[in-house]
């Protein structure tokens, strides 16, 4: 029953917003793809939605506890698994050619790593993976011979400016950021928005966490540690660029001077699709950019005073070692906590500073390094944050 | 003496703007290019330091008449060429390698050809070749198998866009367009503009025929049949699109939604150095894109009501045969007659129209049929256009 013809498609992270997105790009070209296993946490409705659609042979829920419920409402012949295990079966299942990586946070990063181990692609929308074990990635992927295909809109931007492009005449990498819904706040306004002013993206429909990430900047911060890795330039070749209307998506400048931009509207399906597709392109029916109806694009500097989150996420890429693994774990921890009401938005940075400078940083870490530094910041961000503490602005 | 790890290179036009932005390219990388022979036309002291200094095998002259008088003026071992064919010798010379055409007009056409037929690269900066003899250049080109590296900055942008992309996922090709000293006038307003107003371009330094192309978006036009047969792309999937701040210089939109453009400050020796340079790019210490600096990108439709040749151009190139050499003599007649103050702007592409409307278009034609229909619309364009009449408006 499994069709040749067709790239066989692992989904780690389904019921996100990336994942029902990849899932939309498939639907349009049925002749081309076939899901084969598709891996959720907790969204048990939607997940079995998708496994009487998709028919995938092996699908993974987020906690064992649920296996039993979950199993009643899918078909007989499904696999089910369940946690980083389970996950990493969905990944690595012998059909499978390409794994998309559409968890959030660093629960991708063993089920990637495993990916990679048996020769998966991977369409990596995962960047916590690239942040936390970078040069643990990109080196296994370099001995496997496995192809890591950005979905990222910027990623996937640098990604098309570098076709039939040489590195070494790459001059800079200009990562372009909406500057989220925050951009024009001052510093002492920032010490009153609220959750619900945090998640309300101007141009892009994504998830809590990102959406938080984006409003701090500490969103830009791990797309610079991770476009560091995938295209091998030093932080110093790597600038970030405010451009609120989000159309051009990065840029790359070669020695000549000549800076080449990838264009678009902003809809991840693009993006998604040329991972998949790379390295043809598919005729779809997507939105177009038009620039005369958009009338104006407009550039600044981003204003590290009042985003903190960037420096930090380019003194830890640039220290390497754990820290990124360390300032990603404590970002994600820090934002969990602001959006559980606990502590406020300003708080974010300055919290994962404080576990950043108690860090001891180990050089060259491996995998248990990395996870033992994850978890380590975590507890740490949890200390700092006790669970009574309930801020004023939410 | 004849160097052979460089690049030899013939340049006709040298005194032009593009011909001496080209040798200003050439003396930042003295150990990658020989310029082996220098074409121009009447600037003979230019032309003739440029001998001392870059000591070519040929130099041509524009008019026979002046050959004793410079051969006064240049070393002695130097060979000296006029008219058309002495250009054409300077092209086809054995040594030469790539020429650059950066002669003005349908003066470039022969010894384009001849170049060709040789086996030489051409780094095309003269676009009436294209728009007057595309069909049978293209071909030619095939053929002999040479390359067409374009010089001017759209031209290179759409060329730079396409690299490592294929030819069948392209959708449409997006020629940007300052819109010139004129972007903002109306109809009426145009009625009363002056030569000044019209050689007052407000981004590009060019040559004053070209700078009154650009005034009328003719240029424009000229640039829309260049694209079409250098990327072999239908007329109704080149778009222009006006974007004063001459920042993009032109873009592609590929089939799945994806735009990739190319950016740069305005400065004909980047896109003038990557024809050189292909497909290398090369380090230089030319001004760098301050995207932050510039703060704003602005785009809008082109206004064909108001700039009409750029609808004739459209409609000479969908034609073909004949018709586009037609309207770019008669254009460059036009124009020629409007910088003696003999006509008024506005009436260039009525008179362009008059001429087209009257001629009988021939299909397929070679080179003799070209030069008739291009010497037809230039006596064509003087009949309409008596030398005693004299506009007020100069």
């Amino acid at each position: 029953m499994i069709d040749m013809m067709k790239k066989k498609i692992a989904i780690l992270g389904s019921t996100g917003s990336i994942g029902c997105q990849t899932l939309e790009v498939i639907d349009r070209f049925p002749e081309k793809f076939e899901v084969v296993s598709l891996a959720a946490g907790f969204s048990l409705e939607k997940l079995a939605r998708q496994v009487h659609k998709y028919r995938p042979r092996i699908v993974s829920i987020g906690s064992a506890a649920d296996l039993t419920v979950f199993r009643d409402m899918i078909p007989g012949d499904t696999v089910v698994a369940a946690g980083v295990e389970g996950m990493t079966e969905a990944a690595v299942m012998e059909q499978v050619d390409t794994v998309v990586t559409s968890v959030t946070g660093t629960l991708g990063l063993i089920p990637t790593i495993e990916a990679i181990k048996a020769g998966k692609d991977i369409a990596i929308a995962n960047k916590e993976t690239l942040v936390a074990a970078g040069e643990l990635v990109m080196s296994l992927a370099g001995q496997k011979g496995v192809r890591l295909l950005p979905v990222d809109s910027e990623h996937s931007a640098i990604f098309q400016c570098l076709n039939g492009e040489h590195r070494v005449h790459v001059n800079k990498l200009i990562l372009t950021a909406s500057g989220g819904p925050f951009l024009n706040k001052t510093k002492e306004e920032l010490l009153t928005v609220g959750i619900a002013d945090a998640l309300n993206h101007p141009n892009w429909s994504m998830g809590r966490k990102i959406t938080v990430d984006s409003a701090s900047m500490m969103n830009k911060g791990l797309e610079v540690i991770e476009a560091h890795w995938l295209f091998g330039i030093d932080f110093s070749s790597i600038e970030v660029l405010i451009h609120p209307q989000s159309l051009i998506h990065s840029m790359v400048e070669f020695t000549d001077g000549s800076v080449i931009a990838q264009m678009g509207v902003p809809d991840m399906r693009i993006p998604i699709q040329y991972a998949l597709s790379y390295p043809s392109r598919w005729e779809n029916e997507f939105p177009r950019l038009d620039l005369a109806a958009a009338g104006m694009l407009t550039f600044e500097k981003p204003r590290t005073d009042v985003f903190p989150s960037l420096e930090l996420a380019y003194h830890a890429g640039k220290r390497g070692g754990t820290l990124p693994a360390v300032m990603n774990a404590a970002n994600e921890a820090a934002v969990s906590i602001f959006l559980a009401g606990r502590i406020r938005f300003a708080d974010i940075p300055a919290l994962v500073e404080k576990v950043m400078v108690s860090h001891i940083c180990k050089e060259h870490p491996g995998l248990a390094e990395i996870l033992d530094s994850d978890s380590w910041a975590r507890e740490e961000m949890q200390r700092l944050t006790p669970a009574q503490g309930r801020c004023q602005n939410v």
